[in-house]
């Protein structure tokens, strides 16, 4: 059995089989989007990481250093959102090669730093330590949610809508941009694409809002919409069916996929950090989420309904219903870009 | 400037300026073992966090990947312990490089839960990527400590007795024989050092021991008991003396020394990860410590006093009294084993 075989999920189950010694404490251990745990009082704590690495996870000279610090926090900040919770203090780890200097570290915790004033989040520690090839961030991130209140995978029932909080596939095309510098694209489309990928933007706000308003499950597209509907239907026991036509596509995403000769949907479906929240909710809420909500244009776009078994599966643009493929990023498997 | 010139604590505090940014939230953010959080409720959590690079904190072969998992969770464990506080959860995150097999990091993990189950901390979350080069670990951990409770650095006090836990130099001995392999030592007396280094015993119960009996201030020895000293007698805004023969040495570290023909003593005051605590205390929780704790044969060596001022300085076995450096271990300094 080799790491292809098990990829990271399979690897991970087996890893953290038998890890909880204290079980009153854990509302919920591995598998969600972060650790939702018990403390004293009304509220709950939510506990997640992040390990980033050069050359794996992003690329110096296509990334600045702050892009790469403010991407460090907001794979965080993703998680804590998509449990409906509001992120509080962050501790940092730095492996650091020598090539760097100390400006360059400055730069890369402006990155984090800006995005903590944002989300008001406190760096209150860290380890910072030599390694000799790359620079090596992790970010564990500590949030919390009314007890009770958190947002988990499992709650999707059939019946219920499934929608993203916006447009999919830009980090795949700033990506792919980055793998092609060549491509002959519109310099605002290339440019769009590529903040996507270098600086994604949690959606910390409306993880918080939809919470409130009883969404039924909830989790961030890191991996891809499609891993991530996996995801919810398995946690949820539940299938589910998606419209392609439905997926919503930023205009500049779809011509930079044209000019690379690639399916944008298939960006849309299988491309990993756009950091957007993937949902469902029942017909009541959906009242709610659509009417209320003032803190950006919309955060609903329907893209499907989750049925009683029947996999996830696509109805593609030309009608027909074909059953969608995990197919997502796997950051054990794709070892570099 | 680069980093030598600025060292891992220079660097820190340049790094770490203007990062909180709900103030309210935060008892204690960067600078001390672990950072004190407030929550809901009767407790404070500890948060703290430890990166460790393959060939720079641990050489595979030396360590088996059983007790690297362990050290990984002793020296986050060690923190926790320095403040008082009893640790709860952990997040892991691992960089995996390519020769590593899946059976790999099972045996990673089981020394990981050996240690968790030990100290009854739950593994609640992590991440798991590929690395090229090494393995990296990193291991954030949360703890908890009453209110009010947290034993600081900075709380040493004129008058007061400083004291370590246990018998010091023993990782800087087995740190030795891993780069002199060729040294002929009793078997006995290398295998005990050795351990020592590669897997090292957090104080756990004597740190919420100590906590509970009001010493003044608390710190885990993870970078050398000088280094210790001067951040206790800094954070404090006091001096201190410490006698040489007063430091508890091991006879087996002494034979490993002699074997070198280095001076015993200069690995206990210079050498890192003992992981034993350093603290003082007043005379009146002097007398509490020896004679309550039954926890295990002794917790309390005295090893010198604090002083109004004056620096950190030696009474050496001659003695003289001569100012004492840092020079302790500097883990961005030090970028090879």
């Amino acid at each position: 059995m080799n790491f292809n075989q098990l990829g990271e999920f399979g690897l991970i189950d087996i890893l953290t089989r038998d890890t909880i010694y204290k079980p009153e404490e854990v509302i919920k251990g591995v598998g969600d989007d972060t650790a939702v745990l018990k403390v004293d009082g009304n509220k709950w704590l939510l506990f997640t990481t992040d390990l980033m690495v050069e050359g794996v996870h992003f690329v110096l000279g296509y990334s600045t250093l702050r892009q790469v610090g403010w991407k460090a926090m907001a794979v965080n900040l993703s998680d804590i959102a998509a449990m409906g919770g509001r992120p509080a203090h962050a501790v940092v780890s730095l492996a650091v090669p020598p090539r760097l200097k100390p400006s360059d570290l400055v730069e890369l915790y402006q990155g984090m730093k800006e995005a903590c004033e944002v989300y008001k989040v406190n760096i209150v520690g860290g380890d910072t330590v030599g390694n000799p090839e790359r620079l090596v961030l992790n970010v564990a991130l500590l949030g919390e949610v009314m007890a009770g209140k958190a947002v988990y995978r499992s709650g999707a029932r059939p019946g219920d809508k499934l929608y993203v909080t916006g447009a999919l596939g830009a980090s795949e095309a700033g990506l792919h941009l980055l793998r092609n510098p060549e491509l002959p694209c519109p310099k605002e489309a290339a440019d769009y694409c590529r903040k996507a990928h270098a600086a994604p933007i949690p959606r910390v706000d409306e993880g918080g809002y939809l919470a409130g308003c009883g969404v039924s499950s909830m989790q961030d597209i890191s991996d891809g919409l499609a891993s991530e509907l996996h995801h919810i239907c398995k946690s949820s026991g539940v299938g589910c069916l998606v419209r392609q036509v439905d997926i919503p596509v930023d205009a500049r995403v779809r011509s930079v996929a044209e000019k690379a000769g690639i399916d944008a949907v298939k960006w849309a479906l299988f491309g990993g950090e756009d950091l957007e929240l993937l949902f469902s909710a029942s017909r009541e809420v959906e009242e709610k989420i659509s009417d209320e909500y003032t803190g950006s244009e919309t955060i609903c776009y329907p893209i499907g309904i989750v049925t009683d078994g029947g996999g996830v599966r696509l109805e593609q643009a030309d009608g027909k219903i074909v059953p969608l493929d995990r197919g997502g990023y796997d950051h054990f498997r794709e070892r570099d870009i």
